[in-house]
């Protein structure tokens, strides 16, 4: 019986091994359909300390092209990554379409862990674990395919694997504080482990591997990848609809209904700038200090005066310390990617200010009317984008829309100024006419725009630029306002 | 008298108010010429602390469209590029075609601070002074128009500005250790200053400014600006001459003399190949200890087998610590940039392993070739691409370069098989039939590249690779030798 015993197991070894290899010429040719389709893939591989990660994702990787995926670690993203939002590292890391990224833990261990350490609060947790739902759920439906495997060992399992690689000199250093506090506390992380696996399947489910039996953990995980590739090959790209969450909004005027008389005489204008300008310039002191990260969103129409407005903003701060990113037409690698990461790479680190010359909003107003996406992927991007600032603001940053308003005897004023001016004559193209031509699309776009997203959070603001004067003058007032309230209630936020 | 004068510096006030403005208008006007011509221009401001170089450099760009600079600080770099070359963040830093950057203190306070703590050495700061004339000549040909200002006040005039920012509440905190400690050692940084101005100026010149007469340093800077990108406008995009620097070269065997017989029994490559890649992981984990970077190139013709080959490199390595970056064709943004930048940007921390699949040899070979680049342009790269190697090198990384070589029938074999095999027919495409025509040609630029580029400190291995087994092994095997001697002298070198 024994010898029949024994002859079973080297036979299923052998089974298993042919197995794996079978599943890997698989992968390999669906390296090439992966491609074709321009389907991006993410494996995130979460688990114990010594479990086997990165062993398993060595196993995965080895016959795939080098040109086709990467690998992320999380272990040594922190270092640089504190000053950022959460979510910033694994945003940053998403594939381009038709290319796989595998993760060496991420968003799991960097919240269990942190959680247990009292690093971030209850209530931080709980705000991460809605952020990685809302982050899975708009790469989904962007159409990325993901796939979240959490390898187990048991707790003897992990003692006698630690106990190897710290004897071992060659390993040794492999072995670090948080492995072993983390094998102490054992029981804590299974709990903690448990319930955020339970609380993060909104959108994608957990796959859980026995880590101690390895290769059945890469059989297993190698079934899991290239089913989900085959799947996802089969019902081709997935775009996802429109979702309705409840944000509460601000009531926002028709861009038809507003004034746009409002002017501001010049002594006046001069005066309140140098006031409201020096006060910028101290808050921007305070902001620094106190690591507050803050985000100003600039749209409107063309000539509004946007550029003006810009410069008076940042004039009074401390060149080191700001950013001003203008927004064109994505890059080929931008655009193969879901639409929000060209901004997510962009973002300020904290006590940083940063300006975006046109923003994400680009998705629900050329693109939207332009056709450069689908109808869904317009109408989900309003709560993807209210979502978005909500990470933002969750983070500690203040955000801040305006919408730079001129009615169109204004900007064909300008327009033709522009083609008057020589030093002015490279402010106009033919799109900026193109353009003009289709205001009442436009405006029915920013309406939709200004009532879907102007958040708490994130409010937009209407600035009546036809004096642009005024415009400055109430666009530096709300950023000051704005900014004091920030200040004041920063210790707050931050101890909740 | 003293009433006459009075009114005479009440008068020079005015004049230079109104000349400030006239230059600020010139510079405005300049922006959309430069963008035009395609220039991109560099303003470095060195000085002394608390010496006005943000304000500086806040009235510089306070009329400029911010689509057209960024500022960059490096008083906030160092945290994160502390694992990486000294020149990085700054060539990280250049701007792209038509478009400006600040630097609020860049490579001269990196280096002449570091020195006088002793943070580096006599021959790291020597190698750091080649180092910048190196970068701002290659800047300089490629043509970056470059200024260097250093703003100077004296010493009391320090005292004075430092017990004030440290007085005020809210500039306290802007006065930090460093600051304090120039302050004190002022002397040895005026020599220091001196010193490494005077060994700066192979290229581009240095002007100082005095920063005492706050006006006058804005005016002056202005005007140097404006006379440069004038300068720059009127004679059109500078294109460098090839120039010679007496690298030692290893003596390379020309292509058409290589033997591609040698092969490898199945038997010996299963057993060589475990060896090795064990050794390999061993060697890895001592890396990544000691912190030594590893730069890995691959260049060689197509169908030679390359993807494979650093597939046997990567497989046993530890997916958390090394990097394949696939070299294509440049995107835009990399190509409004000096040809390195797309390279210096994807450098690997210390520690880590960075495997170029094609590498910056592309500008002596396909561009060559196909006119993508001026004459001058590829036979300075020569040069170009020695000295950035031995950047690397001081740096204390390992740089490898393997052209894996076949012949022309073997390459026909491998296409028509790739043809003929749906599963390969991906990595052939009409390029590769086109470029295969070129046969000739790309030999004699292998060979001059070859014979150019192998320099002792970044040698050239031809790896033959008609076996393609054999090709491994032999890579596996410099591979793993260099390792080891990186490992034994590595303490050594760093003590120097």
């Amino acid at each position: 019986m024994l010898k029949d015993f024994e002859k079973k197991k080297k036979e299923d070894k052998v089974a298993l091994s042919a197995e794996i290899k079978e599943l890997r010429a698989k992968l390999l040719g669906q390296q090439q359909q992966l491609l074709k389709a321009g389907l991006p893939v993410i494996v995130l591989i979460e688990g114990w300390a010594a479990a086997g990660k990165g062993s398993l994702i060595k196993e995965l990787i080895s016959e795939i092209d080098p040109r086709f995926y990467r690998v992320y670690s999380s272990a040594i993203l922190p270092e640089k990554d504190e000053r950022y939002p959460f979510l910033y590292p694994y945003f940053n890391a998403i594939p381009e379409n038709g290319k796989i990224t595998f993760m060496d833990a991420g968003w799991m261990e960097n919240t269990v862990q942190k959680f247990l350490r009292h690093e971030i609060t209850k209530a931080e947790y709980t705000r991460r674990v809605r952020q990685v739902n809302e982050f899975e759920r708009q790469l989904h439906n962007s159409g990325y395919l993901v796939l979240k495997i959490f390898l187990h060992i048991g707790k003897k399992e992990q003692f006698e694997r630690l106990r190897a690689l710290a004897e071992a000199p060659e390993t040794e250093w492999r072995v670090n504080r948080e492995d072993l506090w983390q094998h102490k506390e054992y029981k804590r992380f299974t709990e903690a482990y448990d319930r955020f696996m339970k609380q993060t399947e909104d959108t994608v489910s957990w796959h859980i591997l026995d880590g101690s039996r390895r290769k059945t953990a890469v059989r297993d995980s190698m079934q899991l990848l290239t089913d989900m590739i085959e799947g996802g090959l089969q019902e081709g790209r997935f775009v996802g609809e429109p979702y309705e969450e409840k944000f509460h909004l601000r009531k926002m005027e028709k861009l038809s209904d507003i004034d746009l008389s409002p002017s501001i005489e010049d002594e006046e204008y001069k005066k309140e700038l140098k006031r409201l300008q020096t006060r910028l310039s101290e808050l921007h002191n305070i902001i620094y200090r106190k690591k507050i990260p803050v985000i100003l969103c600039y749209e409107g129409w063309d000539a509004a005066g946007k550029g003006g407005n810009i410069r008076r903003i940042a004039y009074p701060l401390d060149p080191r310390g700001f950013d001003v990113h203008p927004i064109a037409s994505p890059l080929p690698h931008e655009l193969h990617r879901q639409f929000l990461w060209r901004f997510w790479t962009r973002l300020p680190r904290t006590g940083h200010i940063c300006i975006f010359d046109r923003t994400w909003y680009g998705r629900v107003m050329v693109e939207r009317l332009e056709g450069f996406c689908s109808e869904n992927d317009w109408k989900r991007a309003y709560n993807e984008i209210n979502e978005f600032e909500r990470m933002l603001t969750d983070w500690g940053a203040v955000v801040l829309k305006f919408w730079i308003h001129i009615d169109q005897e204004t900007q064909l004023a300008r327009f033709t100024e522009r083609q008057n001016t020589p030093e002015k004559q490279w402010k106009i193209t033919d799109e900026d006419w193109r353009n003009r031509e289709k205001w009442d699309q436009y405006e029915v776009a920013v309406d939709e725009m200004l009532s879907k997203t102007s958040t708490d959070h994130a409010p937009w603001y209407i600035i009546e630029s036809n004096d642009k004067k005024y415009a400055r003058i109430k666009t530096l007032k709300i950023v000051v306002k704005a900014l004091e309230k920030a200040c004041a209630k920063h210790f707050e936020q931050i101890m909740e």
